[in-house]
């Protein structure tokens, strides 16, 4: 019952750091996979980020339905989370968002998001970008049914983080603290690469074995310097008093 | 009695956000028409929209001029306002603005302003730009008479937006929460599309049948993903507590 | 003597303005020509200007030197303000700042800072670029005294603003008020120059006919539109409650 | 002991202004060589600076170890400061951050980072970039321990700053005062360096001769400019109270 709670405050204040940090505006959610029953995910109804809180929890089952009942009005995109859950058992946490800075990656083709920054490194080496005009014609842009869900997440593959066309990015991780650094990082990530461009010159990505080495327990989510940050962020939104962390973070 | 107060209290909320967003400074206006009588409209006196309260709601003609009697300071260019109500029977609630990531466009025959990411959907497909110079020669720049504001409201025909050479955009959707979405994400759409130009490479914009697919009921200004950011911008501008959503939104 | 206590209050929420529309950091400083005596004027001891209060202003002559025997630090480049002075009867408010945006015009020579927004139109057709070192060799580039001082208004002329290589900007109104709203809208219409360069394609700025328009009695600084943005702005920074708008603004 | 306080405020008061001026967020750090044991530095143990108290203050040795038996955790980086410690007896001071603006600049080869306007002259003339991976190969990018610090520290040599690829920066200076002064126009002035690209056309850095006339004593913690940004900023990010001024600087 505890365990519930926490991650529903964890869930809350989660929201709140994206709203802050500009990740997500009125649009874009956040979601945990139920570490009971991983075929269920917990996320707000239809509630800006930044105004999100305990009550608004909702649990979801793989195929993007309210279970026990609840019958407030949903994300329309609620199955981008479901599909990512379903493809990707490795992943635990997932974030959908518009944040400005990445757009202009999903519409030019000239130059690949990549990580430049040790911040970004959590990026991956590789992100796709996926148009779901490719097989879905024109749209409102929306991924609003399991089936482009799907097709997202098979462009997702085992990658950390996928474009989508003139709309944003998803991103998933093993757990809640890491795809909000993720979130919050990638944005940064893209505007130091957009701004080397204008320097001009080549530039110097992170190789491979960077990325790895970066990837390591050290980087978990309970991690004195993981921690540190999600700290800092929950302080930053005033959610600083929220903050609890496990005395035994394996349990 | 009530609706009158609603959409007073309304048109507050829209001038406070449009600050807070940045959209308006102490310059830029917002306007709604008379439900009932659809030859006046609704819209300050000149008041800072970040300073403005119920009281300073002022009824105003097709003409530019204020009804009952009210003698307060016009905003000098409450004529845009007459002028496309007057050419757009479709048109219930419009914004004049001077955001700043608009204005290059405005200035620049490089690139044509048009919709890149899915907020910007509702820029419509063509974004025309009007130079008061053509007609008027050497002006101050502003709207200042029912001649100039017949010209610009004949350069925005049927679309949802027009830039203003040197000056700004006029925005014109069917309801006031629509025109209030479309001046925040107008900016935002523009700045992605300059972004995009340093990376290089093709541009992908919106297809015609991609906003067409936007522009349905879905969005409609009491549709619950509009609701959302309604209210998200409400709660950021500390107008929180004055929203209401009506019971029957077709009333 | 009201008229010197209000005169005080002013330049006190014209600090205050500058600072929170971040035209100035703790460098940076604005001034007034005393209307009684011309050969003196007012400006803060050496004080950032965020935090200037009325206690803080010091009358100064135009050799930049405190008179009624005040001997707190005085701001290092008050030279500044007199050479304007003493060159230009018909000024009588002056800003010397390092607005960020501006920065740039200073050091590049590939395009020259003119105004190509309507807001813009204050700063002149012409911005000259004043290089310390032309004259002095190597500095450490703040004007010191009234040598340098003479200098840089003639390099200023009758133009409205001056650029200062690798340093900042000078900015002469013929009131408090328009000086405020001058420096205010110089660096926003700088950016939005430098983003249209992006854009690329010609790129057309306010006619000199336009500029002449707007530089009309309407702007005068208790004009119904500029008296709006500078409550706006003061109630922006804090200072709503110190504005007084006078009741016969010719006295 | 009163010193000792001293030191240890100012210490907080510095990392709340790299916090607030956003040159660190959650990571990054501010370091003060003790002035009675010049083998010895305090910085705070594994805080997010926008955090840090005096409590938080730990003394560290130039091993990067800390000092009487503390067992908190350390940031862990700290090896980048006692690297540099060792290595500069002229430094009393140290920062490493990530400030975005200034990211660029370590991984593009076009532009390299220079002063170009008078508050950047504290860059001094020369600026090297340090890339980990040139004697480390493949690493998390971070400086873990004394060999990878004291690698960093030949390559700062004599400077005020270096870049590290892909990560951030590291500043040295004489006093706390001004490595905070030093990290928070750095990367304005890589700001002004990068929009200078845009405009075009040739662009002048400070000359040798002027980075030298500002690195005069008029500048030192103490003098009436440099003080007036320490109590500045210390005002924007809430710690006024905390600052004093030492009657005799030279104590």
């Amino acid at each position: 019952m505890r365990e519930y709670n926490r991650l529903r405050t964890d869930l809350v204040i989660a929201n709140r750091i994206l709203a802050f940090e500009e990740v997500v505006d009125a649009y874009g959610h956040v979601s945990i996979r139920n570490p009971v029953n991983p075929n269920h995910f917990y996320m707000s109804h239809s509630v800006a980020p930044g105004m999100v809180t305990q009550e608004d929890i909702v649990e979801h089952d793989l195929e993007g339905r309210a279970v026990d009942g609840d019958t407030r009005p949903l994300y329309l995109e609620r199955f981008i989370h479901a599909g990512v859950y379903a493809a990707r058992p490795d992943v635990n946490s997932v974030v959908h968002a518009h944040a400005e800075a990445i757009l202009p990656y999903g519409i030019a083709t000239g130059t690949p998001l990549r990580p430049v920054i040790h911040s970004g490194s959590f990026i991956g080496p590789h992100v796709p970008v996926w148009n779901i005009a490719d097989r879905f014609g024109d749209t409102n842009l929306l991924v609003t049914n399991m089936d482009q869900a799907r097709d997202l997440a098979a462009a997702l593959a085992d990658n950390n983080v996928a474009l989508m066309r003139g709309h944003g990015f998803v991103a998933a991780a093993r757990s809640l603290i890491e795809v909000v650094r993720l979130s919050v990082y990638l944005p940064r990530n893209a505007r130091v690469l957009t701004t080397a461009l204008t320097l001009g010159g080549e530039i110097t990505s992170l190789s491979e074995g960077e990325i790895n080495q970066r990837n390591q327990e050290a980087y978990g989510p309970y991690s004195t310097a993981t921690w540190r940050t999600w700290e800092h962020w929950a302080n930053r939104c005033g959610c600083g008093h929220m903050v609890t962390r496990p005395e035994n973070p394996g349990e």
